[in-house]
């Protein structure tokens, strides 16, 4: 059964790898900062600003220390001691044709016995393609399939679930595969779920570096560039206004600029915008919607 | 003592007044959208799209009907009808040198014989320049000092409070004055509440077109605009992670485009940016802090 000292050095590796991985398709490095956490642990921060990524990271960290008790509440646990490592992606490409996408694999445990991972990978076109979005769902449900028939349909719903705008009706983008607390109930073998994980991780890279091989070329206008900021304005409004890793870093005095990596360089709000109709900007935003069936899309 | 409707009618006629006067120096025309509130009520927003104001909001709304129960908590009021008037601005200059400027009044009414008003004006100057901050808060000061000798420092100190961004550990700006609950008590003659209010909106358009008039045609680079942009993201920081109207209106489905028009149409992110030392972009940086006494600086 793997431990938190082989756990979070698989996790540094899958980062060294997709770093790696993503160098060589985009031509430029990473840059890296290291920085400590005050109670405990810290993380590796590597940013690229590339030919084809304009603004990208990918983060490792290795945290432990007292559980605060604001996290012993959220997480039902009594006071304990906590190690938490994880990896996280964001991309944002310059060609508004290649998707921004992210990926996240996180594993916690206690000083009481408790452990679990979570994680998952999600798709964000400017412009949906759903050629390319089947192309990605397929993918996870091949990995997924690799370890539970169930685990596709299940995380792609909690990734529909979790990757929703409330105050836009829509979802951030095409969606893919989250999933959370795997494990917890002490009803999971530690090996399986490890691997599992790690499947994810090792997905990440090829998946969409096939995305961004497909699209990177293609030419775009002034307008292209537009709309891409406008959905770009939406992936700003979930990460600051939703999404629980970014709201909890900022209340816990994690890393800012670590946390904030996310967001992209350039993001655009435009009163009342609404597409052409007809136009492939307003066929994306039909697509932005939950329960779309990817893998049996006619 | 001023009623619903009167109330409604001036804060109506302050939106009117304030629009004319910020087209006059503009030159461009406020668009306007009407629309209701299922619940009861609706608004009127103003936007414009101008020479000098690339993009600003002037929205007026009264609405009415039954206190939702999560508003009834916050409140600490029991089960109730309301009713709600109110005037918010946010403009976003083109120009770097003109700062981003934000007003608030409003009015809230309850059938049990509660009532208060709010509101303030703050300043987020993209580069700080002491002599226009000193003039801004001189300003204010002699509104509120028509009043209340007490108010200007107390709703200064609330500004400092409120227009705070903990995670980056700055204000938003510099500040001005900022008051809710005013009346709710039973405390304060309702004349005397409202004509303060009334005067704080009056104050705005004059003062803010001086701040226009004296930055508008000064000369900027492609990096004073990059540094605008920056500051605009701490702006979109601010707004969708902590302001209290914005959060609570995309939670109770308000009409989202007349909330999200305070966002400015273009906001950049870099990672771990720092401005140069002795720069102008590090000055202003040591202005955004609470506590700064404005009147009386050196």
């Amino acid at each position: 059964m793997p431990d938190k000292i082989q756990i979070r050095n698989t996790f540094k590796s899958f980062q060294d790898d997709i770093c790696l991985a993503l160098e060589k398709v985009d031509g430029c490095k990473f840059t890296e900062d290291l920085w400590l956490r005050p109670g405990g642990g810290g993380g590796k921060t590597r940013i690229l600003k590339g030919n084809i990524i304009e603004k990208g990271g990918v983060n490792f960290s290795a945290i432990d220390g007292q559980l605060p008790e604001s996290l012993c509440k959220l997480m039902e646990l009594e006071p304990c001691e906590f190690f938490a490592s994880g990896v996280s992606i964001v991309m944002h490409p310059v060609n508004p044709w290649v998707p921004i996408t992210h990926m996240n694999i996180r594993y916690f445990e206690t000083s009481t016995g408790k452990w679990w991972f979570g994680g998952g990978i999600d798709l964000t076109p400017h412009y949906v393609i759903s050629e390319q979005a089947i192309y990605f769902h397929k993918a996870l449900q091949s990995v997924c399939d690799l370890h539970d028939p169930a685990y596709y349909n299940q995380f792609k719903v909690w990734a529909d679930d979790y990757f929703y705008i409330p105050h836009r009706k829509e979802t951030r983008g095409v969606g893919g595969i989250f999933f959370d607390y795997l494990g917890k109930e002490g009803d999971l073998n530690k090996d399986h779920v490890f691997n599992f994980v790690s499947d994810v991780a090792k997905a990440f890279a090829p998946t969409y570096i096939e995305l961004i091989n497909e699209n990177k070329d293609k030419p775009y206008t002034e307008s292209n560039i537009e709309w891409q900021q406008l959905r770009r304005g939406r992936y700003v409004e979930f990460n600051l206004v939703y999404d629980r890793g970014t709201k909890f870093g900022l209340r816990t005095e994690g890393r800012v600029e670590s946390i904030l990596m996310s967001l992209p360089s350039l993001a655009r709000w435009e009163y009342d915008y609404h597409p052409k109709p007809g136009s492939l900007e307003e066929m994306t935003l039909s697509y932005l919607k939950k329960d779309i069936d990817w893998i049996n899309l006619p």
